[in-house]
């Protein structure tokens, strides 16, 4: 049962997230079955679930699972955060239903530049949203911590190989202890057995040995590893460091991207627990040595440092909707050099907690052909977890921009053709929906639409869009109202799952990893773009030879492509087809376990306008109330 | 009552404090009287106090105030932090008072480099030493994000400066509403007001006070402000940012401090309520226009956003002793560039909560001529608070150093000296004890010198230290044994202070804050290091007329001066006297509310070594213990 009271028309996201007042956090906990041995409170709206929740419910049934994926986006919006947000209240609050919303961490950085908050929107909303897009409980500060680090460590470690020579460089590796031994550490016996050395006493090692184990010898020109911060901070993608005197003129060109760009967030998503994390954590490669093999987190020593770091970051927080209905926030990978999808560790706690009747709702980013193929294909190739439904959002609005609708221009007032019916363009964008249905169909998994009415929708154009929905192969289209009325205004949603849920369905990979790498790229260009053929650049072509030299190719592959497009050119709205994609350069991540196909330039650290959005934001230094975060 | 069964020989730091059973935080904070609505949680070992408990209690009376500080520090440790702890177990464990040791958190980047955590040490520790060490509530992290949010502002403010003209620049700031009307963000009215603008319609303005509003015209030669980071990291001590594509070409030359040097660090320190905290935050200069005025973070339109980030770390944060007795950790500021003590906030909250009967004991960083001095003349004068007494810690093996000993080489085995009675090197050696003892007294306040007895020390060399202490007229002096055997270890040392304490001291400040400021740098070289004269190098000559054109130089001095010695030659061991003090520059931190007085040169970015501390640090994977850490 909900105790929302909506009003009309719909106040501000942060009007009504103020307004609202959330249970305390324990409460939420104690309803989803959590202990309090479990629970780690973080203030009393915030708490992780730590991960003895999952030895406690080894054996527990699972719930259901099902991801929440959109068209393709326009700067209209679909609504998917919302969606996700709503069906979670519908499914939990008025359907009697054990649901969990396992939803991504924002990144704080555009918090204060340009976009508001990412908790939902209208009456469908995670509070308190302050909490949620600020620090929250750190996550991403531990990620920037550990990932500057492992860049702090790279460049001191060029310094150091470059100051000294084989046997001092040795020798202050491997110091001797207050009984005049060397010793190994632990971290150390990694980088020895790499190189197939079995001895574990330094003294044992001959000269040569010696040399290849001291020394990396990274190649400046092939390091990939970058800083990273959590702020839009334009001026530092590209930089020079090294230049003050003590470096003894070490410089190097480098740069920053935001700390979600880090591989260890996808890390953090795609680990299942903590000794995967560390074995994850350890093999990150920062760049190649100068006879061209890959140096490591763990070749650098630093792998356990990192855990060490991440410990806290691997457990979910647990948040609140605004119906009181439990939420897990947790990792943020970007869904283009990433994956795009919050955490298997939080969709288990969540499938395990739920039980066979309830539901773990998660999201996955950018429209299907990014988000949810990458969710099929590479976190569920992770977890072993497969999915039971997907949710497909889409609006009105959105599907008449697919369907030749004018652009729309910052500043400049809607085109009357989103604000009136019309029919034809509705008709003719239906095609983008309908192709990411049945591109979801292909996996086995039953596809329910998700429609979030406007009030300026007529039933003529619903009505157009359900039928070619269900034509497509969808389960069911349902028109939801969450976003002005709560959980209520997704019931006939969530009973609409609950149907589609009813039988578990045979899911199914869209590739394997062990066929050649530009094989897996063209698998998903042609069964989920619709392109004709893929065009690997000499550079992409390169790096797949590299890859397979180094037996690094049999990973599933993280597609960096637009996403405002099935194909390569963002302004190809709709469903095109019969186009080459352009495959640009390839990147391994191997703690991630992926291998990022680059298709356009991707920006990872965005800029600020020159009013950002921090202008309005302050504090009421009489009430302690935040204001102007929206 | 004590808990502890100490072991002989001690155990490592890391063994003592893991094998430790600290109870829940909420049994420490009930103890203490903090109500549940004023503690927020951090998981089960860590909660912050809310500002709320202030409200409750602003009508109660104080504890006794105590502050630690040591003698001219040495490679060879006095134990400060350790007896700031022991201290505290003594007086709340085993004498039946109310204590709350007041602390520092320590900077997470030397953790991973050369020196081990700062959480005291043998039976006198904070607890859990992990916790305390790493991201702690996340209090550096936010400094860390505000900081460099600021820097990212202050390079894009400036790069919009250079691409658009008055008017497109002034109608960016103040974008037109729905309705079509421009307004002014609520910062900038401050900006306004300073300029002598009195419209809050931006549309009044004229062309020129446009011009003015808009334009902040920074002078990219006098920018001050840099990013920080709490890593280790020395290839960031010197970078060029700007070198990306689209930033045009407007490149600058700037680095990054280690983040606990940030001018946040001391406002948050300093700052004695929400209301104070933003105002300190939207004052902080970043840099002059090319007119010669500060261009400051309100200017920039961001002090509150600052506020909203530094918001959760305004709160001190609970943590416990080996012994259960609370311990608040709040702000850690460098003792250089900053006044290198914990914040007035956790001191306040200490010293409602404890009582009339109880005790707030907090330490000083480095030296008493450094970090005494800054407690008396920047904390006291910004809280309003004055101390009942300071204790003075000091060990024999120091003292013998001051005395002539041999210098300590990392490596090489101790000189026999400091392993052996030497009589002739300790009665040397105290000269160093006196003259920070006759420092304090110059504040009226109370001494108590702690010996922190060492297994070699002999009875004779530590009456001579106790003689000399009362000579030079400290109320007491006791040897302790709190690093061996816990708070029972430093119980005479409770009741020296209990007794010192018995009457308030007449206190008094060493200057005051509206004489010139070449006159209170003289006061304090003079008074405090023995200098002779004091001179101002042509770039502090400047600077002392460019403040006081500025208005600015009514404020108390923070001397950045070498910790290791009276004088400005840290190889000046004892107490020097007679020397010329040299002050190279000056810069004031308008936040903070205090001009740095530059003697030496402060490396404010620490490197890691060629075998940095992180090679040991791992995480058990099945226990999900954290190892290595020290």
């Amino acid at each position: 049962m909900g105790r929302l009271t909506p009003k009309s028309p719909v106040p501000s996201d942060i009007e009504i997230a103020q307004e609202a007042v959330p249970v305390p956090i324990v409460q939420v906990a104690e309803q989803l079955g959590v202990q309090s041995n479990e629970l780690e409170q973080y203030g009393h709206m915030k708490a992780k679930v730590n991960l003895d929740v999952l030895k406690r419910l080894k054996d527990a049934p699972l719930g259901k699972y099902v991801v929440v994926a959109g068209i393709t986006p326009t700067p209209l919006g679909e609504g998917k955060s919302t969606t996700t947000v709503g069906l979670c209240q519908a499914l939990g609050a008025h359907l009697g239903r054990k649901a969990v919303g396992t939803v991504r961490q924002p990144s704080q950085g555009p918090t204060f530049g340009i976009k508001g908050g990412a908790a939902g929107g209208g009456y469908s909303q995670v509070v308190p949203m302050e909490e949620f897009n600020l620090h929250m409980t750190g996550d991403i500060h531990a990620i920037t911590a550990a990932n500057n680090l492992l860049a702090a460590a790279l460049d001191v470690r060029m310094f150091h190989e470059s100051t000294q020579k084989d046997e001092a460089l040795f020798n202050r590796l491997c110091p001797k202890d207050k009984d005049g031994n060397m010793t190994f550490a632990p971290v150390m016996l990694r980088r020895l057995k790499k190189l197939g050395i079995s001895k574990t006493n330094p003294a044992d090692l001959t000269t040569e040995e010696k040399t290849k184990f001291a020394r990396l010898d990274i190649d400046p020109k092939t390091i990939t590893w970058k800083r990273v911060m959590d702020i839009n901070d334009r001026f530092l993608r590209g930089i020079t460091v090294g230049q003050g005197p003590q470096e003894k003129g070490q410089t190097r060109e480098t740069g920053f991207d935001i700390a979600v760009a880090s591989e260890i967030m996808a890390v953090l998503a795609l680990a299942t627990d903590f000794k995967d994390m560390r074995e994850r954590l350890g093999r990150m490669v920062i760049g190649n040595s100068r006879a061209g093999e890959q140096v490591t987190a763990d070749d650098l020593g630093i792998g356990g440092a990192l855990m060490v770091l991440m410990k806290d970051a691997l457990a979910p927080t647990l948040m609140q909707t605004l119906e009181e209905t439990p939420i897990l926030v947790h990792a943020g990978p970007f869904a283009n050099i990433a994956h795009g999808n919050s955490s298997i560790i939080a969709d288990r706690v969540a499938l395990r907690l739920v039980g066979p009747e309830g539901f773990c709702v998660t999201e996955a980013g950018f429209g299907a052909d990014i988000g949810m193929e990458k969710f099929m294909n590479i976190k569920c190739r992770s977890s072993g977890l497969t999915p039971d439904a997907v949710v497909i959002v889409a609006t009105v609005r959105a599907l008449k921009m697919h369907g030749g609708g004018a652009p729309v221009t910052a500043g400049k007032p809607l085109d009357h053709a989103y604000k009136s019916e019309n029919l034809d363009l509705v008709t003719k964008g239906t095609c983008n929906l309908e192709r990411h249905i049945k591109n979801a169909g292909k996996y086995g998994v039953p596809v329910v639409v998700a429609l979030n009415r406007f009030a300026s929708d007529t039933q003529a154009e619903l009505d157009i869009i359900i039928k070619a929905s269900k034509d497509a192969g969808a389960t069911d289209a349902i028109v939801t109202e969450h976003h002005g009325k709560g959980g209520e205004g997704a019931v006939d949603l969530g009973n609409a799952l609950i149907k589609a849920c009813e039988t578990k369905p045979k899911f199914d990979f869209l590739y394997p990893v062990d066929i050649p790498i530009k094989a897996k790229i063209e698998a998903i260009a042609k069964e989920m773009y619709g392109a004709a053929e893929v065009e690997f650049l000499p550079q992409a072509q390169k790096m797949a030879e590299e890859y397979e030299r180094l037996g690094c190719d049999k990973l599933p592959i993280c597609m960096a492509k637009t996403q405002y497009s099935f194909s390569a050119d963002a302004s190809q709205k709709g469903a095109p087809s019969g186009f080459t994609l352009p495959v640009r350069d390839l990147k391994v991540s191997l703690g991630a376990g992926f291998i990022v196909a680059y298709v356009g330039d991707i920006m990872l650290m965005p800029g600020l306008p020159t009013r950002p959005a921090f202008y309005e934001i302050d504090l009421d230094v009489d009430s302690g109330r935040i204001i102007g975060l929206s």
